[in-house]
């Protein structure tokens, strides 16, 4: 069996039983009922997540995984596609908006290359970053496939391979995304697991103005219209619309949610990934933490179809993992309301009048 | 000249040349322009608050004000009073919502007593709160006002204190609030300052039920037709409706503006203190951050009357200073955006497009 395979079969929904006695003890704390709201809904998902009245969220990391996009070729970014490894090189010497980030919130940025359409060697070798590089760059997905099938598999199983090899020093996951171009296949993505119009769908990226955008609608329509990808089945959608960076997103979630880790995800290209990764396995869901509203329009009917209420909405758009470092510590409150509060027993105050 | 009126006078808008300086770097980092949306207008306001490129915010604490009110003698808590000094001990010992979500956060927890109905000496003397007591609770404000214009001053004056005498170790200020009864005063606070329907503005507070909800409704009209309070003087509207721990937190807030630090708002009677602050001295909007959008129906318009908007919203109502806590990891972001990201030229990453 694939490891994909092996790793689906790990995959259990959360502990109902954990569950249960997390909201038990919330329903005790000496507060007014609920008066914690959303914290205390995402403590009860981290109990049953992790099978724990502890859950364990202190070591975090953020992975933030790079690929390049063909598509760039009609001209659907304002930035130059040198930007992706520039970027990469930002990130490992710590001057990225992920980095600074990360550090508030006290998580790891570990960063992946999917396939950048550049030679990162010397930073492999450096061991600054994690190679997995599946190709060049997809191919430009408005003429015909991104990728392979095999490529798509190899991209999913790699950001397994990474949710693995991080999970003996990681207790949750956040994923992040660089990659010029990529929000063009993520709206297309979008489009076909939600079935909503391109043009409610379709944001500025990185700063397009009306007749930009305007194209870049009609380059989705050609990229759907040339490639027709199976709404039901995941890989086929990886395979037609890409990117590599997007399958490693989605490989990233089935491997932390195979672990029983949570799995913070980010904005919009995230988003896509856990479109992905939900379209291959429904049951990932329940480990996965929406962590905010991007302002690409098309994020919130993703954040819908996938039944997620975002904990920030800040009127971000950056990507990199940015907005799951930010909710990294709303996580570990979350955590610390089920862990660290006295119950109305334990601390000696007055309940309610019935 | 009264310690308030000296206050005021040190009280000025935030520094446009900082500002402008913030606003020039945050433009030029190595990302799509603003992706980082109300992180970065955040930054540019708490430059201009501390006026500096490097904004103190290390030091945190959250100073939760405590205090009893006469009024709920007219049955609108769940809650007896008893357990406002209750909940004095438990944050001394470390056990309430306010405890576990400022450790997250990294911030100090400030106890005041500013009226509770209790005798706290043995805590006052063992040094675990500051004492600033006005009185043994408010008068009951459905007949009459809840105290003095001096003891409105002495209230306002102690905040002051408080933050003067932390002034020296810390860089952040929180408000919080512990007081049974205090959403029908905060409530009437908010109809005379925003001129809002009681109807709309009235909550459940700890837990109300549908008739419980009409009757409070019923004590706040009365409290207004016997007290009358002037909107324009926010020091008439505390005499009139209380309470001593919102006098304390307008004081606060005014004492943190007067030395150009950033005070985190939290919610619903925070943001009464907050209006009553800037009631006494519009200037003082500057150096607020509105933390969160409480669940209380009328905390909307009165963040409206601010003219400011949350950072969080995860249907909250605990007060304590618990939206506070947690909205100081989004301070320390901020900070990290404007100081710990490169520009394009530092990262050497190409721009967009012209």
């Amino acid at each position: 069996m694939s490891l994909l395979g092996r790793t689906l079969k790990e995959i259990y929904p959360q502990d109902s039983g954990f569950r249960d006695r997390a909201k038990e003890r919330l329903d005790q704390l000496a507060l007014p009922h609920w008066a914690l709201g959303d914290l205390m809904d995402l403590a009860i998902d981290l109990a049953g997540m992790t099978r724990s009245m502890q859950p364990p969220v202190a070591r975090k990391a953020v992975v933030t995984m790079a690929g390049d996009h063909g598509v760039v070729a009609e001209g659907v970014s304002k930035f130059p596609q040198e930007v992706t490894p520039q970027m990469v090189y930002n990130f490992v010497n710590g001057g990225a908006g992920i980095n600074a980030l990360a550090r508030q919130a006290g998580a790891e940025v570990v960063v992946v290359d999917m396939g950048v359409a550049a030679d990162l060697n010397d930073l492999v070798k450096q061991g600054k970053i994690i190679n997995k590089k599946v190709g060049l760059g997809t191919d430009n997905i408005a003429k015909g496939p991104a990728m392979s099938h095999a490529m798509a598999m190899r991209a999913v199983e790699s950001g397994i391979d990474v949710a693995m090899e991080l999970a003996d020093r990681i207790d949750v996951f956040g994923t992040g995304d660089m990659g010029i171009g990529n929000t063009t296949p993520s709206t297309a993505i979008a489009a076909v697991i939600t079935g909503k119009p391109i043009a409610e769908l379709t944001g500025r990226g990185t700063g397009l103005d009306d007749e930009q955008l305007v194209h870049k609608q009609e380059v989705i329509k050609e990229i759907l219209a040339c490639n027709t990808p199976d709404p039901k089945n995941g890989l086929d959608i990886l395979a037609k619309i890409g990117g590599f960076e997007i399958g490693g997103i989605a490989g990233l979630i089935i491997g932390a949610a195979a672990q029983r880790k949570p799995v913070v995800v980010d904005g919009f290209i995230s988003s896509a990934g856990a479109l992905i990764a939900l379209t291959i396995e429904p049951f990932v869901r329940d480990y996965i933490i929406c962590a905010h509203r991007s302002m690409e329009p098309g994020h919130k009917a993703m954040q819908e179809k996938m039944g997620c209420r975002p904990l920030l909405d800040l009127n971000m758009r950056l990507g990199e993992g940015t907005g799951a470092a930010l909710a990294m510590n709303l996580v570990e409150a979350a955590v610390a309301v089920l862990t660290e509060i006295s119950t109305f027993e334990e601390a000696a105050v007055a309940g309610a009048d019935k």
